[in-house]
């Protein structure tokens, strides 16, 4: 499940220069400690862009931001992101009838033309390995935005960085045993399987994490990812089929859509579907936060919305913040 | 015809910080004196570009732009606005394939997220009541940028300033005695709508306003803005079927354009329609301008385009002007 | 074959002052003399990205770029060429449903609508002679970006600039005699067309130009373009059927991409294609460059691109420092 690419992946650590002139194409290559470095960035950023909207660190960088596939969320976050630090943005929506691919050009060399003109690249693209062929070729950072089925790994960044945040797991704090609910369609949500890993390896919890699995019958976690996480140790994993009682000792509630076509009959759906809102939380843990990578449609109520438990929208705004750390780390400018 | 919103919207006045922070949903929120305040920073705003090409206040700032419908104009003007200014624009185009809304994400819930990177928002929407909705959830201020059939502000505004602006009816001057001539299809029409309500409560002119309603048959003014703007007093609205006995006295022809489609018959059709041009202008008052909210098709001839009294493209520029004023309030930077 | 303008089109010299606010619709506006300025202000260009990432000396001034036909490569670089130099860009896709356009709006009015909003427009349109049309009304400066079959200047610049760039052609220099092949379709390829003409009149050569066509048959260069260079003195054009006999003492191969539709057999295309790889150029002259506008399809394989040779991707390169050039010179900031 790994992107393919022939070039050598740099390991990004808790020393700056690892990340300086790197592509990201996978949140394997980041170590635990360059983890907690890219999370004390990305709260510096918050920091900035509460006390003065932004700076001008990346002047005169242009990002190059070519989404092969709509996302208005991770397209808007990096161009927010890069534009908050001083920088410029070059978009190309590769979705339309760009000219070079109705030509027949290569996504290689359609890349290697656009880094000619910007310092950074942010590339989407549906088919997974896309990004990785990408990387081969160019010789400026490349940071993948999400390829089809593969890795998106700004987004396990940012949730992964909002259950710190929201926790206080920074390095200062004991951490804790961590008890993680992850609910709804886990058979098919990449979100979800990224998460699982990315937390694992994290070592952002203390002595245990323990993933708990809450999924409708037949889009359960699959086994490769348990697998994955399983080697890790201290991480325990369990599956619950009452949200309720999954909820009990839990810190986290990450909540996925679950779309009805993927269930086999209307009944099917009826049973596996279920609804967070202000009366089920009522009886949830009074500091359990709720995750969910939007768009929501149905599962999360907006009755519950203005709880101060309703972590999401700030998790949104991570999303920024996560993008303009790994901007800065990425140019050598933190 | 006001647009839905639970949220109480704060009157706009000739105190700079009633405009701080704060959403225009309506020209309606907008007093007398606050008009005055916002067409005196219109006009420094012109200079300023003049002078300089813009300035660096609102640097920082990003402004997000929303179209779920396309308009050139109006987004472009936007887009110019902010970065003249030293802010920086995210643009969302909502009319293809979003992948939130092909998700079923709510608009509201899109322009929240959007509002995790941006500072300000302008959106605009196909269905009226839309941008209240959004004002509704939204922390930051949300400019409206036309919501179908419901409000254009930031239209009426330019419209109203071009007036104020052409005929020199600034605070220090005798306002006189308005005479504006309204052409075309009145029925149907947007623009004239908020003109003659905003034109009605502007105070902008002196001892009378004098509104002269010359509209083909069957596309007359509705009889709703006819009340609203007889509830003001000193306004006089008058109807006339020939348009150079509608011009002999009149300080502005504001033209607008008449589809083809709204008329029953082709003989109709030639009947109702007209052509302003050099010839007709021949005989117009001298100091009579013409504007137009553009574009144009056939109504007024490019053969008038370099007269004195063609005001139409200056009309244009004041979009982008009042524009600059209007972020400039809100973001509190006059 | 010119763009029909009923405007006098600037004269651009090598007096600075010639291109300040100048429209740019053809390279038969551009001495020889006013070529090697631009080419010195695209060498100091190239210098200002290497070091700096650019500078702010257009700070102010808003690019307006309007594409009515898909570009990422020409709308990549202007854009990212006006960042560079610390101005900004509002971009308008024509190609969609533009509101205007739909409106029946004027090619006319819309561009001087735009530049209501902005200091300098570059154009795309898939019609020949609509950017003359559009330079005849607007009063700021126009830059066309390719209209139909016309001219596509800032593409010819490009391509003339790198070869006087890569064979180190400048004026303290001894000019040298110089051959260049062209090679592919040479009856339908805009860019061939205009490169032949620009690099017969550009003097950036010495005692003689050698322009050696090698097109597969029925796809010969036109005789009006032949006719052209004829008319300089000491141009000569030679035909070669054979590829490595047309390079044996060349300078310079640029390939194009040949459409397989464009033949009238498979059996034709199969003798008429081409293509240049590692293999091939291990016989041909060890410092003769290898040019191609890109997007390439198989006519130049992946396994030459590492050759020094290769100066495919160093020309794409330099269409972004020739159109920031262009850009400085028309704003008078050079």
């Amino acid at each position: 499940m790994t992107t393919a690419t022939t070039k050598k992946l740099p390991i990004l650590t808790d020393e700056p220069s690892s990340w300086e002139g790197s592509s990201l194409l996978s949140v394997t290559q980041i170590t635990a400690a360059g983890l907690e470095l890219l999370f004390r960035v990305t709260q510096e950023m918050r920091t900035l862009v509460r006390t003065h909207g932004g700076d001008d660190r990346l002047r005169h960088t242009i990002l190059g931001t070519v989404f092969f596939e709509a996302s208005t969320r991770t397209s808007g976050s990096f161009q927010a992101a890069i534009l908050r630090l001083g920088g410029r943005n070059v978009h190309v929506d590769g979705q339309g009838n760009s000219s070079a691919a109705k030509k027949g050009e290569s996504l290689e060399d359609t890349l290697r033309c656009l880094e000619c003109y910007v310092d950074v690249t942010v590339l989407r693209h549906p088919v997974q390995g896309s990004v990785g062929k990408v990387v081969n070729v160019c010789e400026k950072p490349v940071l993948n935005a999400g390829d089809g089925v593969g890795e998106h790994p700004t987004q396990a960044l940012l949730d992964v960085f909002s259950i710190y945040d929201e926790l206080e797991l920074g390095e200062n704090n004991d951490k804790k045993p961590l008890v993680v609910v992850l609910l709804g369609d886990l058979k098919n949500g990449r979100t979800v399987h990224s998460l699982a890993k990315l937390l694992s390896v994290s070592q952002i919890w203390g002595e245990t994490l323990t993933l708990r699995y809450c999924a409708p019958s037949g889009l359960e976690m699959p086994q490769y990812i348990r697998d994955f996480c399983d080697a890790v140790p201290s991480v325990q994993q369990e599956t619950c089929s009452d949200l309720a009682d999954a909820c009990r000792d839990a810190h986290v509630l990450y909540v996925t859509r679950i779309q009805r076509e993927r269930f086999e009959s209307d009944e099917a759906y009826e049973a596996g579907s279920y609804i967070v809102d202000k009366a089920f939380m009522t009886n949830a843990p009074p500091k359990m936060i709720v995750l969910h990578p939007l768009p929501r449609v149905d599962e999360i109520s907006t009755d519950f919305d203005s709880d101060p438990r309703a972590a999401y929208f700030r998790q949104m705004e991570n999303g920024m913040f996560v993008r303009m750390a790994l901007l800065a780390l990425v140019c050598g400018k933190t």
